[in-house]
Formats: structure tokens, sequence, C-alpha cells
């Protein structure tokens, strides 16, 4: 039976850069067992003042992009640059039992064989937000062990965008170039989110569709009023399989960076983060409490019915589910 | 002094089409007082089986498009053809004291002295959600009185068109014809979010403008996914000051509405949002409880510096909130 490693061991650990510290230091802040928590809240208080100084960059598109291709390539020009990546993700498709991202570390072979770098698949068996936090806490761990690149990993079909925008310095579409609907399956809000888009594939056969669609991209996102951030964000293409255009990817990130925090936004953006994942956590942690309310728990279906067939006003029925819930409360 | 209605006589009036009294009953909805809130749950759940008629349009447009004038020829066409239009609004900036939408009803002059229209500015004083709520139960008020066409006009620059969206059959985004900048103003996300886009304006020099302009957000429009209803939003051209291409766009409203309800979406897309208030009024309620809680708004600030200083993790952060939160009411 394995000892418990306290929580000086773990820090001194992860600081230490010991990669398998900091694997069993994730796995920890993955956990939803009480004790577990407690330790891992403990743990990261101790490590925050080792975080934040790496590059956060988001990177999301949909299945068959290129993702891992594009990762691996990205990832091994960086370590050239001399910088250690680290690669994590948000998979809203619980990967544990299908490993449609990162399950399956093979798919960046190279990568995960280098010292420099440290990848780590989708926390699992838990609801999205849950997974956004333990990877929003996985993050923190990397940054304290000296990872200065985290690349957070998403599929880009709905609402675990969102979490990964929150947590990035730089979010990063991947897109492919096809029959003038290259978009199927993104939402449209997530362009609006990227501070670019890469379209991959670009190679062969593939490389007039690839410019063509650069400058569809490139009008679709004129249409579009200047970001707060004063970044208008490129359109850019690229083969991850033959490594073409990573550079001028990387570069692209640099002057991000260098604008950004000339003029400000860097910082704020990060502080806003924060209170932004107080507030989501706030509403989460509310919700799951009322929700796992008895009495809530046991009134909810026909509540329910009665707003559904427009028996009940909604505010209304709110109201009684929440009188239900603060009154049991001051009860107990 | 004025007498109080009671709830007979606020009913009956209102299922007259009185009016009067239907403006009387939309006050007593939009108050905050707890006294009238109960009389208003009462009166409108009285109401509800004679709700949901009516075919609720959300019109939104960056200020200058010409919301005002398009609603006029828009509501006067409905008269035409036998309707009878309510015009309501959601104006997150504060109508009472600037008038920003339908604050001034001299704007819609001739739609506001027909007999067969009622305009209504937008509630004030109150949060975005609490604005949205009450103009939510001002349209069941306006079906309940006849009004078989209402719409909501909101301006194109935030979260109030989540709360329009969530809240009509069909919803229009009122663009002009510019100079390739356009949409200046117009969030990409409601884009998303429109049944149609309608380019006003199109009349004299401004018609080649108008055509290309149309051309460009079909072509932006194609690059994304078919929406989850079989519909594909038409990009549509009128003047509202010619009182041109009005009777194409009710005409592809009726088309809508023709095509949702035979493959079942209009009734499914209803009810989903009613489900979508009960879940926006619990969150906003819980939320609302948990801030105006004397103990969380004493140690608020310190623990959101903590936070911002990345002294304290936002998770723990949250959980000792909401610790003080309920532990509170379980002393009480």
């Amino acid at each position: 039976m394995k000892r418990r490693l306290n929580i000086e061991e773990y820090a001194e650990g992860v600081l230490a850069g010991n990669r398998i510290i900091l694997s069993k230091a994730i796995t920890l802040v993955e956990s939803r067992r009480p004790q577990d928590r407690a330790l891992a809240v403990q743990l990261l208080e101790r490590l925050l003042p080792h975080t934040g100084s790496s590059y956060r960059i988001g990177i999301t598109g949909v299945p068959g992009v290129g993702k891992s291709t594009f990762i691996e390539a990205f990832g091994l020009y960086l370590i050239e640059q001399g910088h250690r990546p680290a690669v994590l993700a948000i998979d809203p498709s619980s990967p544990k039992t299908k490993g449609s991202i990162l399950g399956d570390k093979t798919r960046m072979e190279r990568l995960s064989l280098c010292p420099e770098a440290f990848i780590r698949p989708s926390a699992s068996g838990r609801s999205l937000g849950g997974v956004a936090h333990a990877t929003h806490e996985a993050m923190l761990l990397c940054e304290a062990a000296g990872f200065d690149v985290v690349i957070i990993e998403t599929v880009g079909v709905g609402q675990s965008e969102v979490l990964v925008k929150s947590m990035v310095d730089f979010f990063l579409l991947l897109m492919l170039a096809g029959a003038g609907d290259e978009l199927q399956g993104i939402k449209k809000g997530i362009m609006e989110m990227a501070d670019a888009l890469v379209i991959n594939k670009a190679d062969g056969d593939n490389i007039k569709a690839a410019e063509q669609a650069k400058h569809a991209y490139e009008n679709a996102l004129h249409l579009f009023r200047a970001p707060e951030n004063g970044w208008f964000p490129p359109v850019l293409t690229c083969s991850a399989l033959y490594n073409k255009g990573i550079k001028r990817i990387w570069d692209t990130l640099l002057q991000f960076r260098e604008q950004t925090q000339q003029n400000g936004f860097w910082e704020k953006n990060r502080q806003n983060q924060r209170l932004e994942w107080l507030r989501f956590a706030l509403q989460e942690q509310l919700l799951e409490a009322f929700y796992a309310h008895e009495e809530v728990k046991n009134k909810l279906p026909d509540i329910e019915a009665a707003v559904l067939h427009n028996k009940l006003l909604p505010q209304h029925a709110a109201r009684l589910l929440i009188e239900l819930f603060l009154n049991q409360q001051t009860e107990v």
C-alpha cells in the first residue's frame, strides 16, 4: 500500500519539477473526496506564489481538424526555442471511456517522449464545470513545476470553450479549408472568442483552398467590431503535418503578448479571469447546494411540469422553490 | 386618491382589451413592492390560459439603424393585414432618464395613434434581469388583451438580446449597409441568434451598397452550421422610410411560423423557453438572496481582494462564502 504524501512532499516535488509528483498532485486536485479536496486546497494555496508566469494558450477546433498533430508540431517547436510546454485538456465527452481527445498519448508520440514536455489527459467523471475547475488547478500546478507554456486543448462544440477562454491568455481556433461551409460544427460565438484563426492542412492540393478560406474568414471577421484589447485576430494558415507555418504562429503569439502587456490588457485580463472564476464557482456551488436539497428535489418535477404546461409563472415557481430551500435551512 | 383595482377588475379589463387597464396592469407587474408583486402573480396566473396565441417577435439593431421607423412601418402594415400589434421594449440603458428606445412615443407617431396598436416603453429602474422579467410578463398581459403580434424591441449591444431571444418566436436583426464594417457595435453572438437579417435604408443611393452588404452577410452566414430548427436565416433588404420590402419580411415570418409549426420546433421552442425562464429566475433569485445576505456582504470585499491578488483560490473562496450564507440560515 502506497504511503500518502504530505503537503510539503507534494509542494517540494512539484516545485522541483518532479513529473511523478506533479502527476500525483493533479490526481489529487481532480479528486472529489472531501479529505483530498481539503489537502488540494492547502497545496494549491501554498503554491499560488509560484504560479502565473506561463503563457496560457487555449486551442480548439472540431474533431478531424488535426489538433493533436498541430499541438505536437507546435510543442516540438517550442522545445526547440528553449521552452517547456505542458498540455492539458477539457473534454466534455467523458474521455475516460471514449478518449476523444488526449485520452491516448500516442497521438502525440514524439512530444510525449520529450523530457521538456508534460502531457495530461482531461479529468473525467465529473460535470463540465468540475472538469474545468480541475484543469484550471492542474494548470497552476504545471506552472509551479516550471512549465512556461501551458496549452489547454478542447473540442470546438460547446460550452467548454467559454471555460477555456476564461483561463487562458490567448485563444486559438483551428480550422480546415473546405467546401465553403468549413465551419460546420463550430458555433459562431466561438469565432468571437478567438485571438487567432489558424487554417490547418494547408499543404499539397489544399494550399489554394486554404488561401481562399483565409480570405473568406478575414472578410467575415472584418464585419465585426474591434475587440476590447485592441488586437485584431489574424487568420493564418499552416500545415502541422509538414511542419509549415508554425514559427509564424508562435511569433504572432509573442506579438500579442508584447502588445497586450504594453497596453495593460494582459494583466487586466488575468485579474478579470480570477474574479470570473470566483463568480462561476459561487454560482455553481450555490446551484449544486440548491439542487441537492431534499425538499427541492421532491417538489421540482411537479413545479417544472406546472411551468411547462403554463399553469405557473416561472418567476413565481422560482420563488416557491427558493423559499423551500432557505426555510429548510432555517429549520435544521 | 385613486382606488386600487382588485384582481377581477384587472382581469376583466385586460381580457376586454381595455387599454387603460392594460397599462395599469403592466405598471403593476413592473412594481417591485411586495404587495404589488403578490397581486401581479395572482393576476398573471389568472390570465395564463388566455396567453400564448400571439406571434412574438424580437427586433434588435444598433442605434441609428432605424428601429423605430422600421417598427412603425411594419406595425402599420400589420394593421392593414387585420392584425393588432403591441410594441414593448427591453432597454438596458435606463429609458426613463435617457429614453434611448421607445421612451418617446412620438418616434412612432402614426403607429401610436392607431387604436389597433399598443406601445409601451421599457420598464426601468431595475436590473436588466428585472426589466426582462417585467417585459416578459407585460407580453403575457398584451396577449390576454387580444394583441396577436407582440414586438419586443432592444438595442443590439449586449446581454439583453439573450433575454429577448428566450421570449420570442422569431428574432430579427436590423442592420445597415455601410463601409464594409457595418456590424460595428453588433456582437458576433447576436448574428447567431437571428432568424433573419434585414438591411434597412435600402433606398436612393444606398440600394447598391445594401445589395452588396446582403451578399456579404449571406456569405458570412453560410460559413456557419445549420440551425437546429431547420430554418436558414435569410438576409433581406428594406426601406422602412419609403415603405419598401415590408411585405416580404412579414411573408418570411409567416413562412417561418408555418415551417416550424409543421416540424414541431415552434411548440418545442415555447416549452424550452418556459423552462429556461424558470432556470434563469432560480439562478437570479438565489444570487440575489446570496448577495443580500449580511455576513456575505461584510466579507465579500476582503475575499474578492484575496482572490484578485492570488492569495486565495476561487473555488475555495466560493466555498467559504457559501458556508457563511447557508450556516447563517441555520442559526436564525
